[in-house]
């Protein structure tokens, strides 16, 4: 791992197939993204979408206009196409293929979007002296379907998926205060406690990643995760859609403490 | 003025004709907002513009569906054609009728944007034992035309319009402080001291509102206002807008302490 790379060289070094992968712990302190790509006629109740459910779907970046593969306000001579290590392609709902470069699979009535990840707010924690379980056990964080539902707009509807990670008391509160200072990266956590209250049956069987201990005398605290979108263009079922692999996120030009709101 | 009537009997004492002009100082506690009115080839555009100009433009509600005059997020039975004092109407960018009742322009493809107010931010200076010198006046607050410009998306730009308040140093940090709490009613102030560095010649003529004193020893201190997308459409020139009149805003449902971030 080299984290001294600038997100300019990485994006690069992707869109060259000299970086496959999960993107997780380079270009630490700049912002990565969820990215999910639609047709203009369903773009703009998806913007509504965002809007209406900004924990699980913080918008950071939109296209210019329909078609463009450039996203100027994230980085730098951004090819949206080719600068993520992975790709999910969505035909009426369903994963059709997973592959490195969608140029082929462009059209002049697309529309990205940008959304918050999980990277920026970890690194806050553990710039806190938190201890985040995921990372100090090698994994990726398990991630849950809840039974908590997204306000829907227009064809878009869904249940909410969640990111998990266990803290003892005080580090859950001090978890609350950090995250709360940036909205933009899902912000604070949606649920401290019971997993049963929010419709996990079982923390040893995340939906998505891996499990993770949790031990005596802590609690497992929820946050709203970026995979809710992709869950979203599952059950409402766009003609197509485009998004990033599981982990493989688009790393922009934005430091992180741009998005602290005080 | 009474303070106690709820926004629901507000917005119905309006609808009836039975409340006409300004609501500043009705409903306290509760967030008012300017409003945006566009068809939609012209709204998804404009939703971009607000996301990317974030300060002048912050966005609070949007319409479900083309054609709907209810905002549910924002309040019960709001009707988004009755429920202000007053609105103007603009066609190719020039404001062409000012009524109290939108009804008759109605069209199935119009769009509603409601975006935060300064009234909600004002609420949270004076609970902190602020002196908001357009209130101890009883003027409109001061607003003016900028040389800030606000970034384009497609075809709305412009340049931004602030308002001021002056305060004593001490008072300007803490306004800083508390406005970043609440980035969806304009967030924290864009300028402090010095008009000339954001092209503003004279204190003593503002653009819009009434001119209030800066006494010895007090730097004014500016704030994005949301005035700035009456001045874009101006700009921009979209074939039909609607936006409420000076002063005269939708009085929601919602809390303003529900948009403070932490």
């Amino acid at each position: 791992m080299n984290s001294s790379i600038t997100p300019k060289e990485l994006r690069m070094r992707i869109r060259k197939g000299e970086h496959t992968g999960n993107t997780s712990g380079y270009c630490q302190g700049f912002v990565q993204c969820n990215v999910v790509i639609l047709p203009e006629d369903w773009a703009f109740e998806f913007m509504r979408f965002c809007h209406l459910n900004p924990k699980p779907c913080p918008l950071i970046g939109v296209s210019d206009m329909p078609g463009s593969k450039a996203l100027p306000s994230l980085g730098e001579d951004i090819d949206i196409c080719r600068d993520i290590p992975s790709y999910r392609v969505y035909v009426n709902g369903e994963l059709v293929d997973s592959v490195p470069d969608v140029s082929d699979f462009w059209r002049d009535d697309l529309i990205a979007f940008a959304i918050g990840c999980s990277f920026s707010f970890e690194e806050a924690l553990i710039s806190n002296g938190l201890e985040i379980r995921n990372i100090s056990e090698g994994k990726n964080v398990p991630m849950y379907r809840t039974s908590i539902q997204t306000t829907p707009v227009g064809r878009f509807h869904g249940s909410m998926v969640c990111s998990m990670r266990p803290f003892v008391a005080a580090d859950a509160i001090r978890a609350v205060q950090i995250c709360s200072r940036f909205p933009s990266v899902h912000g604070a956590p949606v649920h401290i406690g019971n997993p049963d209250l929010i419709g996990i049956a079982d923390l040893a069987k995340p939906d998505y990643g891996d499990p993770v201990q949790v031990r005596e005398g802590e609690e497992p605290v929820f946050w709203a995760c970026g995979v809710t979108p992709q869950a979203v263009v599952e059950q409402s079922k766009p003609p197509f859609c485009i998004a990033q692999g599981p982990g493989d996120m688009l790393v922009t030009d934005i430091k992180n403490n741009k998005f602290s709101v005080i």
